[in-house]
C-alpha cells in the first residue's frame, strides 16, 4: 500500500479526486461508522476510481487509528491512494515528539493531509499562539513526515476568511507548507460562506501570486460548496476535496457525486478511470445505505427522480428526443430516465411507463385506451401512481390481460392469491389508559376459509399481522415480505366533500423492493388497499421467476 | 387584488424575489397541494414578503383555475403580487380566441407569466412550427394581455441552451415579448445543466447586447441552482424565480431560502420587507409540512443542523467566539446555533416564543424549567412545536398555572372542557364489500357521565363526530369549531423499535385557525390528543374572551 498518486486515470497525477467522506463526511450528525463500514466505504470509493481517500485521523480517534491498521492489512486499493489526516506538531514542541505526528507515521498511509490554522484570528484567538510559532509548527512537521517519505497535502484551514481579513499572514502559512516539502496547498472554505464570483478571485490571485499546486476544500453552508469546488478549477485549482452525497458538519460538503459529474460532463475532465462515471449512481446509493441514510431521491446526477419526468405536456415530445428533455444522457451516470404517472397522464406517458416496467403496450391499444381510463378516474379520486409502481404495473397488467382475454376468450387475469370475506378492527382506549388495537380477519385461501385476531400497537399494524397469519400457513413464501415504510396522506378536496386518505406502502423481499398504494375515506380501508397490493405484487414476480426458472 | 409590484421592500420594484413553489414546486415528485394547502401555501410566501407569488397554471389544471377563484375572494396580499403562469396562443391561432390565454384573463391576477420556447430544436422540433410564428405568438400574446392591464414578464424556456445553439433565434423571441410590452426576459434554464461562470458570461451578453431587465429561472440538476442564481444577479439579473426548500421537478429549483440568504447577508441587498430574513427558518419549516416532506435538517441557512456543531475540539472556541465557526449570525435568519441549545439557550427561546404568545414567563423560573423539560421529553418521543402552536400554548399555559398554584396553593391550572372515561373504535369491511366506521365515547362533562355513539367515514371522522355530539348540549359554543385540515406523519425512529405517528389538526373558528399536535404508536389515539388539545384551546380562548369583553 504505497500508491502516492491515483491510478489509471487519464490525467493521472495532474488532477486530484480526493475524498474524505471518512472523516469530513462522518462529522455529519447521526452519521457513525464502525470500521467494517469503514473498509467498505474505502472498497466503494476505490472501485469508483478517486484519487485519494482520506481514511480519517489517527491518534486523535481511536477507531481511525484500528481503521489504518487493518487497511494496511486487508485493503489493497486499485485506484486510490490512502490518505491519513492530522494536525501540526503542537506549539513550543519538537515534531518528532509529538505523540499525534508520530501516530501518523505509524498509521503507515504513503499519503497526510496535515491541517493548519491560516487565519490570523484563529492562531491568535483559538491556538493562543504567534503567526511565527504557527508556520514553523507547519514547516517542522511537513519536513518530518517529508523526510520519513510520506506525500504531504497542507489543508489550510479557513483560508478564504483568513485571507479576506489579512492575506499576508494566510499566505506565509502556505510558504512555510510547500517551502518545507508539501505538495499541495488546499484552500478551505470551512465556514462555508463564500460565494463562486469571491472563490475564483481569491484562487487566481493566489495562484499569481505564489505559483503553488492549489486544491479546494468546500462547505456547503450558502448551497455553493459545488458551484465553489468547479469555478475554483476552472481558476486553477487542480485538487478538489468532497465527501460522499455531500455529507458533513452543519450544511456538508461538496458533493462528489456532483463535482466529478461536472467535471466529466460539463468540463470534459476525465477525472475517474474508465468506466467509473457509470458507477456514480451505484456508488452513491450503495455509500448511503452504509452511512444509514435514505438516498435523496432529487440528488442531482445520482437520484431516483434526478431523470424523471412529470410534466405530462411534453411526454410525447421526450419520447420523440428525449436529449432536448435532459442535460446529460442519464445513462453516463449509471442513472435512467423515467417516467411519472400523473393527473396529466396520457397514451404516451403510460406506453413509456409500461416499457420501462418490462410490458410492451405498443400492440395493445385497448389496454392503453383501459389504462388511461382507469389511471385518470383514480387520480382523480385521489389515488396517485407516481411513488408506486407496483400498484401500477399490476393495474397494467390487469388491463393487458383483460384485452388478451378479450381477444382470445379465456381469463388469464392475475388475482390477488386470496379472497377477503371481510375484517373488524376495534380500537379502545380503556378507562385505565391503556390504548389496544386487535383485528379479525375473515378470508378464503386455496378454497379454505380462515379466521384469525391479532393485535398490534396501532389499527393497520393489527390488520397487517392478522393477514400474514391467516395467510402464512398456506402461502409461506409470504413469510419473505417485509413492510419497510409506510405513508399517509390525507386529501381534502379531491371530491369537494370528505377527506380521503392515500397510503403508500413500501415492502421488500430478499431480491427487491416495491411501493403500493391505496386510497380510501377511511385510513384503514386505505391501508389494506396497499397491503393487498403489495401481497399480490409478491405473488406475481414469484410466478414469473418460477415461470423464468423453467420449474 | 391589483398589485403588481412588491410592497414595502427597501428596494421596491428594483429587485424581484419571485416564488414558483405554487407551479414548479408542485411538479416535484410526490408533492400534491390542495387548494386549501395552496392558500395556505401563497399566505406563507406574503408573510415573508416575497415580491411575486405565482399561484399556478389557470386554464392547464382545474385545481389551479379554482385556486384563482378563491384567491380573489380570500387572499389579499400585504406585500406579494400574485401571477398565473400560462403559455403563448397557439401557432396559427388569434390570442383573444385562444382558450387559454381567456383563462389568463379571466383568473384576475394582475400579473401573468407567460412562457416561451427560445430554442430553436424547441420550436421546430417540439412546437412544430417556426421561428417566425413562434415570435408572433409571443408578441400576440403579451400586447393582448398588456392591453387587459396586466403585467407580463417573459419566462424564455431553455433559453440557455438555445443561446449556445443559435443565440439570434433566442434574442429574437426576448424581443418580441418586450418589443410587445413585456417587463423583464427571464432566462430559463430549463434542463438545469449550466455552471456559474458560462451563467454570468451568458447573462452579461444578453444585457450587454438587448438592454433588456433580465431575470432568471435556474433548476438544479448540476447542483449550481442557487449559485448560478447568485451569480447571475452579480452579473445584472434584478428578477430572480426560486422555490421553497428548492422543490421542483428532477433535482429541483433554486432554493428560495439560500437565495434569499445569500442575496441579504453576502450581496447585502435588502430584498425582503423589514422584519423578513428573520421568518425564513419558520417560513421553510411550515412550507415543508405543507408539502408533506420532512425538513431537510442540513439545508443551508434553515436547517435544524445548519449552525450545529459537534462537540469537538473546539467547543469552548466556538462558545467564546462563536463568529469565528459560523459564516453568519444564525438568529439573522431565525435558525439557532446548537452547541449552545442547552439549558440556558432552551429557556431563552422557550420565554421568547412565550412572549409571542402573549404569555410573559420571564418572572417565572420554575415554569420555564418545567416546560424546557417537558418540550425536552416529548420531542424525542417524536412530538414536535414547529407546527403546532395552539398546543405549545396551552402546556406552557399549564406549566405556568402550575408554578402560580405551587405559589398560591390554589389550583387554577386550565382543564380540558371535559374528562374522558373511554372510547372504542371500530372499523368494519363487510362481506357485502361496504366499510363502515363507528366510535363509542364514554365522557364526564359538567359532571355528568355522556355515552354518544357515531359514525364516520373513517375512524377519526367517527371519533370527532361522537365527541362533538356528546360536548355540545353541555358547550354550544364548540359547535364552532370546524376541522380545517389533518396531516399524518409516520416517524419511523433511530430507537430501531415500532415506529409512532404524528398527527397535526387544524381548526378554525369565526375568529381564528389553531393547530394542534398529537403522538402515539396508533394513529387513532395520536388523533384523540390532537382533537382534545384543539378542543381545549377553543375553550382557553373563549374563557379569554369573556374575561377581556368584561363579562
Amino acid at each position: 500500500m504505497t500508491r502516492t498518486s491515483p491510478a489509471e486515470t487519464p490525467l493521472g497525477d495532474s488532477f486530484h479526486v480526493y475524498d474524505t467522506t471518512l472523516r469530513d463526511g462522518a462529522q455529519r450528525e447521526g452519521v457513525s461508522y464502525s470500521i467494517t463500514d469503514k473498509l467498505a466505504v474505502a472498497r466503494l470509493l476505490d472501485s469508483l476510481g478517486v484519487g485519494f481517500i482520506e481514511g480519517g485521523w489517527p491518534g486523535a480517534l481511536p477507531k481511525d487509528t484500528e481503521f489504518f491498521q487493518r487497511a494496511a492489512a486487508e485493503f489493497e486499493p486499485r485506484h486510490s491512494a490512502l490518505v491519513a489526516f492530522g494536525s501540526t506538531r503542537r506549539p513550543g514542541a519538537r515534531a518528532d515528539e509529538d505523540s499525534q505526528v508520530r501516530a501518523l507515521l505509524d498509521s503507515q498511509a504513503p499519503v497526510v493531509t496535515l491541517v493548519a490554522k491560516s487565519d490570523r484570528r484563529h492562531i491568535e484567538r483559538a491556538l493562543r499562539t504567534d503567526v511565527a510559532e504557527n508556520c514553523a509548527m507547519v514547516a517542522d512537521t511537513v519536513r518530518h513526515l517529508v523526510d520519513r517519505g510520506r506525500r504531504v497535502f497542507l489543508d489550510a484551514e479557513h483560508f478564504f476568511d483568513g485571507y479576506a481579513h489579512d492575506p499576508d499572514t494566510s499566505l506565509r502559512v502556505l510558504e512555510a507548507a510547500m517551502g518545507a516539502g508539501a505538495d499541495v496547498a488546499v484552500l478551505c472554505d470551512t465556514n462555508g460562506g463564500r460565494l463562486p464570483t469571491g472563490m475564483a478571485e481569491t484562487v487566481t490571485e493566489v495562484i499569481a501570486r505564489t505559483g503553488f499546486r492549489v486544491g479546494v476544500h468546500c462547505q456547503d453552508d450558502t448551497a455553493c460548496a459545488v458551484a465553489n469546488t468547479i469555478t475554483a478549477v476552472e481558476a486553477g485549482a487542480t485538487h478538489v476535496q468532497c465527501t460522499a452525497n455531500g455529507y458533513g458538519e452543519r450544511a456538508g460538503n461538496a458533493d462528489l457525486f456532483s463535482v466529478v459529474g461536472n467535471l466529466a460532463t460539463k468540463l470534459e475532465m476525465p477525472v475517474l478511470p474508465e468506466g467509473g462515471l457509470g458507477e456514480l449512481t451505484r456508488v452513491s446509493h450503495a455509500l448511503a445505505e452504509l452511512a444509514n441514510i435514505a438516498p435523496d431521491d432529487h440528488q442531482p446526477y445520482v437520484g431516483n427522480s434526478t431523470f424523471a419526468h412529470k410534466a405530462g405536456l411534453h411526454a410525447s415530445a421526450i419520447k420523440v428526443d428525449p436529449e432536448l428533455y435532459n442535460h446529460i444522457e442519464p445513462t453516463t451516470v449509471g442513472n435512467d430516465m423515467r417516467i411519472l404517472v400523473t393527473e396529466m397522464a396520457g397514451r404516451a406517458s403510460l406506453e413509456l411507463k409500461g416499457a420501462e416496467l418490462g410490458l410492451d403496450l405498443s400492440s395493445s391499444p385497448d389496454a392503453i385506451t383501459g389504462s388511461v381510463r382507469q389511471v385518470k378516474e383514480l387520480e382523480a379520486r385521489g389515488w396517485s401512481f407516481e411513488g408506486a409502481d407496483a400498484s401500477l404495473e399490476l393495474l397494467l397488467r390487469r388491463e393487458l390481460a383483460a384485452a388478451e382475454d378479450h381477444e382470445t376468450g379465456v381469463d388469464e387475469t392475475p388475482d390477488a392469491p386470496f379472497e377477503l370475506e371481510s375484517y373488524r378492527v376495534s380500537l379502545d382506549h380503556r378507562p385505565d389508559g391503556e390504548v389496544v388495537s386487535e383485528a379479525t380477519v375473515k378470508l378464503v385461501v386455496n378454497g379454505e376459509r380462515v379466521i384469525v385476531t391479532a393485535e398490534g400497537n396501532g389499527p393497520v399494524n393489527a390488520l397487517d399481522a392478522a393477514l400474514r397469519q391467516a395467510l402464512v400457513p398456506y402461502l409461506p413464501w409470504l413469510d419473505d415480505v417485509e413492510l419497510v415504510d409506510y405513508k399517509v396522506r390525507i386529501l381534502t378536496d379531491a371530491s369537494g366533500t370528505d377527506a380521503v386518505t392515500r397510503v403508500l406502502v413500501e415492502s421488500r423481499d430478499r431480491e427487491r423492493e416495491w411501493t403500493t398504494v391505496g386510497v380510501h375515506g377511511s385510513i384503514v380501508e386505505a391501508s389494506w388497499l396497499a397491503l393487498c397490493d403489495a401481497l399480490a405484487f409478491k405473488a406475481l414476480r414469484r410466478d414469473e421467476q418460477r415461470i423464468g426458472g423453467g420449474v
